[in-house]
């Protein structure tokens, strides 16, 4: 199926950024859902069409998260909500339509519709440890007193984004330590120059910790030999893998860093959403 | 002479993160000037006392900039005016003092005092740098829609800013031009693997600009050739290097990012105020 | 079972590294098969002895690879030969062997004995990337006549391989492409600023290009397009990945660099095999 | 004055890489002086012609270094010896002569010539910075029997060529200590992320050691201190830096690493040639 245009329907600055770089690519976009957007460069090549334009375009591209009530679109700029339902009627079944994870929309919502989940493709993944890590990055920046440059910074876990935040971190000319359980995750971060560490128990002090790993990984013990004086910043998903409590009476602050890419480089985000659906359509040829 | 106590009168969060650090190396440390300061980590260590004891220290730390008014220390966190004149009969001509540039008051005021300027220090300039760099690229990832990692970066300047500057960003994979007159510069930027321009004037597209030279580098044609999209961070101390105006026109961003060792790293900041101190100290035996 | 002496029979250098590595850590080390190695600073620490006494160590370290002519040991500083019959009569079935791939010994030969090959441990391979890495980029150093700093360089295959010699590569500020036939490796090489390209047919001429993809890349068209002024080394085992005739027509020199742990750097060598011996003991604890 | 034609008279393997990188340019070049060297891709732009011819060139490129036994040119490649006052005679004294250091030539041999030292333009220096840095980490891959990568390295000196080495090894992946008196130079190192010392009189085991000061650095008592199992490398011209007598007591190898751009990057070391021979012709206009 040759795509001519894409309607891009609903949520945030990412989606902007998407819609940009596909209409600067030279494709017709159809943009619905942000009308209460104020008008800048990002703005200046995709002007707002209705609904049904947007509907009617070749493929369709839904926000990320695709609700974040189980009803609506999640459309942060729309002045109205957008029911989801209503979207899914006017968009028909014949046309591939993208969308991040479902959120709390049930699953038979979305039944009938050619959808295709941004995160089905792995270079999405990948790419958007880049946006992560560097988010991680900003934030310590603006938490901690000191510089990244000469910090002592731990990294725990060396998966997609441990290894671009370890590798930009060292970059920036910390003094990075990484630590991850499997010792073949050791030896690969050995083999570019980290220091690594198996265990977290042993008596150290960092100044920034970074933590990837979905696992309660930072326990009180462990928090009272290494963080005492360190700033905290958890990337992996909720509950993360820091005990809020005992880093509360430790008075360690912690911070729980989530959706960076959306926050911290939307547009480098939207380009991410962009490469993940032309690749899917790629794929389908 | 023999120091065991230092007066740190006046300053920013700067001199107290000096003041702590000088406290853990096992001095005396006298702070008066900080009644102000809300308590928190930084402060632990130091408390407050008054004026007269701390101008009777072995030697006296004062604050960078000096004064902002001509007549009282720069002294953000005190509840009262310390007056100059005050402090200087107080301190007395025997003794070390430490300060940072004069800022607005009159060379006169300071006769009599054994002045030692942080900026007479060599390493003080060459530390110094990183947090500077450090700062702009803060600064950077707050106000750019992208990440640094893969943007296009132009480095004006490769003195000891543009040098730190250049190779952090490189450090964290962005894409990094350096603009240098002198080709020797440029052969030095060469040898560590940064792409160099000796000519602004030919077209080219760039998302982040750095500019560290304190002359007029980007007139408006500059600007428009490339700059358009860019975002503009201007160290040179003021006017700049940038044509305000032009890129006011152009629509172009432009921060004029200043003092930023005390503003985004205090803390090293300190530590380099420091060991400037100590320096000049240990070449007075 | 607690080991408190190893026997190291037969091998090359890289044995000789070992064997002092694991005498440092204060086990006692039988050596057999290197009466022909001239006594220098790797042989001061551990003596040879005769074979029954290495076959009666707690634990046995074989050659890598285990023969070369599929009877005897491959021990090329022995003035004798060593059967590999005789050995595994002495070692009896009850302890651990470790040793390298088989090579061309008839795999009956092996059964009986508790044998553990190197290649089973993942580090091994992942460590092992490093010296194979360095020993490539010695090989350019060599044959090439300008420097890898500021060179065009060509790494096909993001493999454990890939990955660290495209990071050497830029660490030594060549301008390295990465040539990934997979769409996420090519995201996570993006990701740590390689460039990549997903096509060789593209025009572009690189002047040093590593392969290591065990599968014909470079045919005679690739290589008309990107290398005829290009140093090959190709790191991928026998037969390789370039069209050697193709290669010789257009008067490309391509070299097979193979086995260069062992001759790059037997100290590294050595002792990644005295850590998967290790870390194989571990696990049977 | 206008240059259309090159005449390149002696030298060894740079010149040649010189006279091609210069007929690419566009230029005529005339080439003496290399009638015994086996014919390769060097040489296949640029055929030999006789001395009047080349010496009959807009402007005249002699060798580096210009003599040896202060008679004749350095020509290797020449069967015949090119005597310095028949080449002088041909030339006149109406146009530019490009030279390395006068070498054993006395000083009055010149007189007349309009002559230009290579040295004589800062970018020759800084340039050649890179082709001996890299000759000096090519020597110790092929010395030391460890990896680079890991490696514990000491750089003594932090000047044009101590930064770049340091950089690069750092770029490997080494573990580098930078020894200069100079604070600045220690600071200026720290804020690019490399460890520092300011006295190596403390005890320290360095694998690898640099040695870029022209001064007696490594005498007996600090070798005994931290190069016991150590290669040492000398860049700093003869006698160099290192008590060889006490290091052969030690029995630590020793090697003296002269001229390396010329042996290690012959093409590069021919390109800064012709660099710095352009940015002498513009220097004049």
């Amino acid at each position: 199926m040759k795509i001519n245009t894409f309607g891009i329907i609903g949520g945030d600055k990412r989606q902007l950024y998407c819609a940009r770089s596909i209409a600067q690519d030279g494709y017709g976009v159809l943009l619905y859902g942000f009308d209460e957007f104020e008008p800048g460069k990002e703005m200046a090549m995709v002007p707002n069409c209705d609904l049904r334009s947007a509907a009617d375009a070749d493929a369709v591209i839904l926000p990320m998260p695709l609700s974040k009530d189980g009803k609506n679109l999640y459309a942060p700029y729309s002045s109205d909500n957008i029911q989801f339902g209503e979207v899914t009627a006017l968009i028909g079944n014949k046309k591939p339509v993208f969308c991040g994870i479902n959120g709390s929309l049930a699953p038979e919502k979305t039944a009938g519709l050619y959808l295709r989940r941004y995160s089905d493709c792995e270079d999405f993944a990948v790419a958007n440890a880049v946006p992560t890590a560097e988010g991680a990055i900003e934030i310590a920046m603006k938490e901690y007193s000191g510089t990244i440059n000469g910090s002592k910074c731990l990294v725990a876990g060396y998966g997609r984004c441990g290894k671009v935040l370890a590798a930009m971190l060292k970059g920036m000319y910390a003094d990075v330590t990484v630590y991850a359980r499997k010792s073949s995750d050791r030896a690969a971060a050995n083999a570019v120059g980290m220091k690594t560490v198996s265990d977290l128990s042993e008596d150290n002090e960092y100044e920034l910790i970074f933590n990837t790993v979905p696992a309660p990984v930072f326990s009180a013990q462990i928090l009272a030999k290494i963080a005492t004086d360190a700033i905290m910043i958890d990337l992996a998903s909720l509950p993360g893998g820091v005990d809020d409590e005992a880093a509360k009476r430790l008075n360690i602050k912690v911070i729980h860093a989530l959706s960076l890419p959306g926050k911290a480089a939307p547009k480098t985000a939207g380009i991410i959403i962009k490469n993940a659906v032309y690749h899917m359509l790629e794929d389908d040829e």
